[in-house]
């Protein structure tokens, strides 16, 4: 559907993005405040047929798996979701209870106001816009403000139980990897007042925009799970608002855990408020964007008026996290002159245009305690951009970006004073053996706030294939501490991702994720590992499927060699034909030295290993004896 | 075309597949011993287009960019390849040099003469068989055994010459990043004397099977560029003579240095003859495979005698080196019983379920020494394989990989006894934080024979992902000195990977080795990226695309959103925009930052920013000023 339609009459989700994944359903996790309930996505999980000792062929059940869930209630066949009228504001209760923000009689932004009398717009407003709500005087209300008075809000009790892999599943009975955290300090068992500690410290955030109750509260930090952005948004060559919003639902299905909003054409103000009011996660944006188009492109023409109405325009529609690019100094800008790709950032660019027109300091530096203001009476997250990023192995850690960083630290420690949440951005393309100097400088200058990075991409040489070079650096970045990756896709570099692009950039960074999971040892995060193995090792086809990131790409390419549904069950598969199964002739080992495992761990080798030759030989050995 | 047609007269390499990759052409360097004529892929690269002191256009050449190329005759159009003839045997005056082989008059297998006897096998027979050669009675004809003479052969000349990329090109202007080599000793300049020792040191081998005359040169060693397998083969279930040829061209078109041919499937012979014949790189096999369909499956019906036949067929086709999995010890196997993924290597269980039958000692280790007798009479190399490696994260490190691993030390010091060249498999899936730990016990117990690993796979949770969740564990063990990267494709535990999933799975690998020398600091590695990021920067969109790993995906990514020829020259992509681009905004920053670069040196950024404010306006910024 273009844009020539009527949004607010015809907008639709396709209908097989409204089912839950494959094999699973939602389940949710009730905590102790009032609306504290945490939704989970629970794969099912078939039971292994054995042998008993006396021949007898049985069923033991398999426990199911529960993982974290980012898909909102787009995948609970409860929720009728209407994306005209938008999500339930779960969060609306919380943010009242507070009683330090009122409702605003209107918009505060002068350009809001200017959109919304416009009768052009009508066909392409959201229909339900709520008046804003803002602190009040006086009154900040950050999470991080609530953390250091010692407040544990509902949305760190979410939180903690969301996080809480081990609590939610039954574990395995493997023994996990001990992991290599460096530095961080995840508890065994994550509690509410764990999470309070880690944002009071500033290790961790919770974007929350109290104009955004619709979201489903989650923490960035490198004490957590390590979390995944992907970025939509049209530009001015492509793409429409139905499918912007059609890329957020499909995002968070696949596992985005936060969605940037990076559009650049026309109508952004409409695309987002359509946006923020069905995500069921935070979203970011960039507000420069918007501001430039403000002035029709020119750099040089911006100012702090219109960026700051900007900032008030999209905080009061209920953007959790700006990306604020207050580190491109103008100092900084000739260092970029010699660079192989000079400067990469959209944002940075244009700052630096600006800086170098004007010949004055970056005005978003100038101004960054006004920005402050605006974010803590909101709750709007700092994510402070990295103007400066390398765009090229030869770029990066270069003294561009590490000068910019420096004041990026420094401005973490005015936002901290303000009580506003900040996170760090990060490169970008970084060889693997600077990946860990990047990560434990940023730790350092910027006192342990989360980094927050792009990759980074550790080669240059394969355009088609970014998502993959960024994807080894991702997953580096996430072991060393990294707190969140902002996912890169097949398009990067040459064109606009569609959606088979954003599935396949995505399931790229939650592999990368959670591969830094299981390094950092994550309790709980090798429980889902286990359960899959084990079912691969068992031949339960489906549930091997169900249990991966993407369960239909699996079923899909197993289909292609072994297509009937007997082959589902079938003890081998096409990649070895039945003779050559390591699996399968694995399985036979294994009974051949000891049927039952309590047996295994009795067997003398140098004794029992004869009389088992024997028996082995006795019993058919090919004949597969599992029921 | 199917088995049934007579491959002799019909085979044919699709006609796309004898093209160079776009935008490159096919250059040779001499080396100073006869016949030594190294094939590069030189890949072509646009002028930059620049603006004078004086405002003159004029354009800046760029120079080509040579890379390694595995793709052998089959890119040269100077070269008619006919498949049905193989491929010219570059290497046989100078085996036939050495004086140290003769031509048998016959195969000196059994099973070989069977076949070639068999009426009924005469249209898939590959029409042209060669008489094999052998080592005189007495002699040892392995590379590793020159190498010990301090003879300096023209394979290892032919070597020094294909890693030097630095020689290959004149290096760009900007500084490589210093690597971080953990122990490795790659001089900038690489010599035919460093190959010899590296060999004589057993830290590298040259897979070079007298038989396999057909092979370009190549070395597997930490010292060098990592290098990247591909297994074909065609299993029970699926696929066909002519198609395993079409994948062993496809694999070394996209940069597979060797090929794995694991056909278990009938025929495999008359297959196996076929890929080496037209194989430009060495090919390696499992000969337990055929063994057992010797024996129809039957793993309790193996022998010795069957075995060494099976190895003497082999070595008489010219299989350059064989997976032997001879430290699959009958003690470890209980070991395996707990595990959550017993054992996943097809040739380990098989020799487990052999030696559990048997309840002897695992026949490939009790003859291990007269298996060295047989490689070093055609210079097959060893790579033992790691029969119990773990399948899952769960079995990582764990007491049965680590006890097979202090086995392979025993026998490569027994190999070595016997100068023949060895290498070590290696895993598997192996979480993160346990890569390096794997890498260091390898180079510690097999005293630093080079490792060639498969993945690892860092989490088990992505089937259909299985080449990104082992990408990202290859470039890390790459990076960490391992010398071989066998790889995976997507559909890795599903099924057989057709032509696209080998494409995907060789350029995922690709990416992986060449951010493993990035990392290493291969001299020379790094002028590939730079020039790419240069391309990019210039927005030379043909040199971009050209200059990956993959022009064509990355053009038809490109034309997917901008499809007209005048975007490949546009200023700017459909990812922002024309207003958006940062690299066009930076280009602009540069200019006004001090036009030339000369000029950009001697900026005095307090005194001079004022004025260039000025110019920067005047000279109408918004306009694009390069030619």
């Amino acid at each position: 559907m273009s844009e020539q339609l009527n949004l607010s009459q015809a907008a639709k989700i396709s209908a097989d993005m409204l089912l839950p994944l494959r094999g699973s359903r939602k389940v949710h996790i009730e905590g102790e405040q009032a609306g504290v309930r945490v939704p989970m996505r629970e794969i099912s999980v078939s039971p292994t047929g054995v042998q008993g000792a006396n021949g007898t062929p049985r069923l033991e059940p398999n426990p199911p798996v529960r993982v974290y869930d980012t898909s909102g209630p787009f995948t609970d066949p409860d929720v009728d979701v209407d994306i005209r009228a938008g999500l339930a504001p779960i969060r609306a209760p919380w943010i009242e209870a507070r009683g330090d923000t009122e409702q605003l009689d209107g918009f505060s932004s002068g350009f809001t106001n200017e959109r919304n009398l416009d009768p052009k717009l009508e066909r392409l407003r959201f229909a339900h816009l709520r008046s804003p709500r803002c602190a009040k005087a006086g009154k900040n209300v950050t999470q991080l403000h609530y953390a250091r008075q010692g407040i544990v809000t509902p949305e760190m009790e979410y939180i903690a139980i969301r996080e809480n892999l081990v609590h939610a599943n039954t574990p395995s009975d493997v023994e996990p990897h001990p992991g290599q955290n460096f530095g961080a300090n995840t508890p065994a068992e994550i509690t509410p007042e764990f999470v309070r500690e880690e944002v009071a410290r500033g290790r961790a955030i919770i974007p929350s925009n109290i104009n955004h109750p619709e979201s489903e509260p989650m923490i960035i930090g490198r004490s957590f799970l390590v979390k995944v952005n992907a970025n939509i948004g049209n530009s001015a060559v492509t793409s429409s608002i139905e499918e912007e919003v059609e890329k957020l639902v499909w995002a968070t299905r696949w596992g985005g855990d936060t969605v940037m909003d990076l559009s650049t054409g026309k109508n952004i103000h409409e695309t987002r408020e359509w946006i923020i009011r069905n995500s069921p996660v935070p979203i970011g944006t960039v507000p420069i964007y918007q501001a430039l188009e403000k002035t029709h492109g020119i750099a040089e023409d911006l100012t702090w008026e219109i960026f700051r109405d900007t900032l008030i325009e999209q905080a009061e529609q209920g953007v959790d996290y700006f990306t604020i690019h207050a580190g491109v100094l103008l100092r900084y800008v000739p260092l970029t002159a010699r660079r192989t790709t000079g400067i990469v950032s959209r944002g940075g660019s244009i700052m630096a245009k600006w800086c170098l027109a004007h010949h004055e300091e970056n005005f978003l530096y100038t101004h960054f305690e006004d920005i402050c203001e605006i974010m803590k009476a909101y709750d709007v997250s700092f994510s402070l951009g990295d103007g400066l990023r390398p765009g090229s192995v030869a770029d990066a850690n270069d003294e561009a970006q590490l000068s910019e960083l420096e004041t990026l630290g420094e401005l973490t420690k005015i936002a901290w004073q303000h009580d506003v949440q900040t996170m760090i951005e990060g490169p970008g393309h970084v060889p693997m053996q600077l990946i860990k100097e990047n990560m434990e400088k940023q730790l350092e200058v910027c006192d342990e706030a989360p980094f927050y990075t792009l990759g980074p991409l550790t080669t240059d040489i394969a355009p088609g294939y970014d998502h993959i070079t960024s994807g080894i650096g991702a997953a580096m970045i996430g072991w060393y501490g990294c707190a969140m990756l902002c996912y890169v896709t097949p398009k990067e570099h040459l064109g606009l991702p569609n959606k088979e692009d954003v599935r396949e950039g995505i399931v790229t960074y939650k592999i990368a994720a959670h591969a830094g999971d299981l390094a950092k040892g994550h309790p709980g995060a090798q429980i889902r590992d286990d359960a899959l193995s084990k079912a691969r090792f068992e031949f339960r086809w489906d549930d091997q499927f169900n249990l991966g990131l993407d369960p239909d790409k699996a079923r899909e390419f197993h289909d292609e060699t072994l297509p009937k549904d007997s082959a589902k069950v079938a003890h081998f598969c096409s990649m070895c034909g039945p003779k050559f199964c390591s699996m399968k002739i694995s399985q036979d080992v294994r009974q051949a030295a000891g049927v039952n495992e309590d047996r295994i761990v009795m067997i003398d080798v140098e004794a029992e290993m004869a009389q088992k030759s024997e028996e082995f030989r006795d019993s058919g050995s090919e004949i597969y004896q599992k029921v």
